[in-house]
């Protein structure tokens, strides 16, 4: 094909190269087109296919939002319950994938969760089918049914994946998924063994809803990298969780979570504030956001959960109060007020998990069992008109060495 | 920061959105700066550091080849035992990643190769110290020279992984590596269970320098999207594995192979080749390059191996006059002269796998054995100057979709 020049809008930082410019990390360079969700940063807006992010969070299930996800619709009453029935028959490991959960019971669970879910995907014969499929060019109806099918396998699968290893790193054996349970209640009754408080289970649940989509961050990005590939989908989401394990991604809301822990007393918050607004002063963790320059929407919709939750059971660690006295003064404040730094959802989200006993290793591997729905939704979206990813490096070391013998070399 | 226009160059096809032109693929979009590999596709050149591929695989180890893409210069003596004496000593696995792979015996190698190598990352102490102080923002040069050391362990045990997996997967038991011999000798070893042939290792060996690196395909990519997030090493390449599965990137010398074996004699490739070039005619696998309009530099000197081999062990099955067969044809037809297309890598090296009884489905484990030199370094060269992936969707969808409660919807 011919070469085109394209002109492209970054607020990014551009390198310039002997090879032309470049954009560095492809800040703000269209990939894709999307209709699966959409931000509006300076608003403080979040959308998944359309539907405001408020509605969603107050109104449906964790499996509504899903559903809507993959098949670009809310279900009705039937689909809903068909998904519901779907997912609980899928929440099953392979007897394969459980001895490596078991035999990496000592590892972080973000590794765990990386290695299982390539495990799985080479026994699930619906991902090996389909890869064949796509492997032979075919992407018609029934594999995009297969796709999904295999999407709704792995929003399953991964909350017993994390619950077992759990189970395991604690010496406990694994609690088996009981089909008449919520996806979420499900989760926290695999994870602890008995069952769930219907608050904690309401927080898993918003926790999912809010996180299960936001464009492309670079997990998202990577899964699509891999899915260009035509490779696999449970190859994708081992890829994505491998990204999404970066600090410069996931673990915020750990990081907020601990430094409430260590400022110890709401009436310190004042003065933490106001030191972190001078040259050296401390980071304020879960404060501001790359892409809303306004109050984060899940930001807000999840700190009332976490009001409701200390209500019911209490805050010891005055974690929620010292937040609370955090997020006052950083409202207040002239020099975030200019900079539109606001707290974002990793700001609250931690609170919560802490509170039911969730050990902060277990924190991102959440945020992964939220996010896998948005992960595979968009390599479904990519394969309706794939491209291998074929991006460039410009040379500048230099060409035609001379080739000294090994003997010769100083 | 503000917003700035750059004009991108590309091939590629270019898509139009409501928010701009998408390079679709980003299709040639500059996305580093390099002095690792360099690639003249139309005059069939590649050059490793400055080095010309041919002098490096007439003269050269893999060992070496590891050395110059990690450490930017061919070692002298005494550094090239040192690094040969780091990768023997690295060969071992954590006993956990051993369990892992014995419980994926079943499971195709390149998803027990994902698997494996996140598990082995839990459990790197220089992973974890590599990953806690890029978390604290470190990257000086105790960390640079952390993240060689870790880049070597990973060379040193992706092919004790693979030949542990052959092993189970036949129900035998490992054969543990032996320090006194080769890399690629010792990977014969382990996988086989008895001394290699010379010439089957130098085939081995060959293989692997010749694939050590190539700018940035999507398993690069990858490598480098997940890199970015300051993950971890191991992250890094079992998503580069995930990517390389796929059949857009690695898996094509196995096409070519089968299609020699269905061919099954020599005499038939002129009319193969011909019809090859008719509307709906056969595809001839291992033929044309993406990057290469000349002879790919590479399937020049493995030609010659396979030469070598099949003299010395014989050509039973006729692979390398078949594929010889085509070669003349197609390098005597008008069509493939014009359309620029040669026999690739692909269309030689699974010749010899073949002969050595290696099985298809360990193909493209070895070009992740080989591969994984440049993926690693690529990512350290990344780090020098870091920045997180964030592109960009174009969204097409609603906005504010009205929200029906579930029991109103139809």
């Amino acid at each position: 094909m011919s070469e085109q020049t394209v002109s492209i809008r970054t607020t990014g930082k551009v390198i310039q190269s002997p090879c032309g410019p470049i954009v560095h990390g492809l800040e703000d360079v269209l990939v894709k087109i999307t209709s699966i969700s959409d931000i509006d940063g300076r608003a403080g807006k979040l959308w998944y296919r359309g539907y405001r992010i408020e509605d969603l969070a107050e109104n449906s299930t964790y499996e509504e939002v899903v559903y809507l996800l993959l098949y670009g619709k809310l279900p009705n009453v039937k689909e809903l319950e068909d998904l519901k029935r779907r997912l609980a028959a899928n929440r099953d490991l392979n007897p394969a994938t459980i001895e490596v959960v078991r035999s990496l019971a000592k590892a972080h669970p973000m590794f765990a969760l990386e290695a299982a879910v390539a495990a799985e995907g080479a026994f699930d014969e619906d991902n090996l089918k389909l890869a064949e499929a796509l492997r032979a060019g075919r992407y018609k109806q029934e594999e995009k049914d297969l796709a999904l099918k295999i999407a709704e396998k792995l929003v399953a699968k991964l909350p017993t994946i994390v619950a077992y290893h759990y189970r395991f790193s604690r010496g406990l054996e694994p609690v088996r998924p009981r089909a008449d349970l919520s996806h979420s209640a499900n989760f926290l009754y695999m994870f602890f063994g008995k069952e769930p408080d219907p608050l904690a289970t309401r927080a898993i649940d918003l926790y999912l809803i809010l996180h299960a989509d936001h464009e492309i961050p670079a997990s998202t990005f990577t899964a699509l990298v891999i899915g260009a590939t035509l490779s696999d989908l449970y190859s994708v989401i081992a890829g994505a969780i491998g990204a999404l394990k970066g600090p410069l991604h996931g673990g915020a809301n750990e990081a907020a979570v601990k430094s409430y822990l260590e400022i110890g007393d709401p009436a310190k918050t004042k003065d933490l504030v106001e030191a972190a607004t001078k040259p050296g002063g401390p980071r304020l963790m879960g404060v501001g956001h790359r892409v809303y320059k306004a109050y984060d929407p899940r930001a807000k919709i999840f700190k009332k959960l976490v009001e409701d939750y200390t209500a019911k059971f209490g805050d010891p660690q005055k974690l929620y109060a010292i937040a609370s006295g955090i997020e006052q003064a950083v409202l207040s404040h002239e020099y975030f007020q200019q900079r539109k730094l606001y707290p974002n959802v990793d700001f609250w989200s931690g609170i919560v998990f802490y509170y039911m006993g969730i050990p902060y290793d277990y924190f991102t591997p959440l945020f992964a069992m939220s996010r896998v729905v948005g992960w595979t939704a968009h390599v479904l979206e990519y394969w309706e008109n794939n491209r291998l990813f074929r991006p460039r490096a410009c040379y500048v070391g230099p060409h035609d060495q001379q080739y000294i013998p090994l003997n010769s070399r100083t």
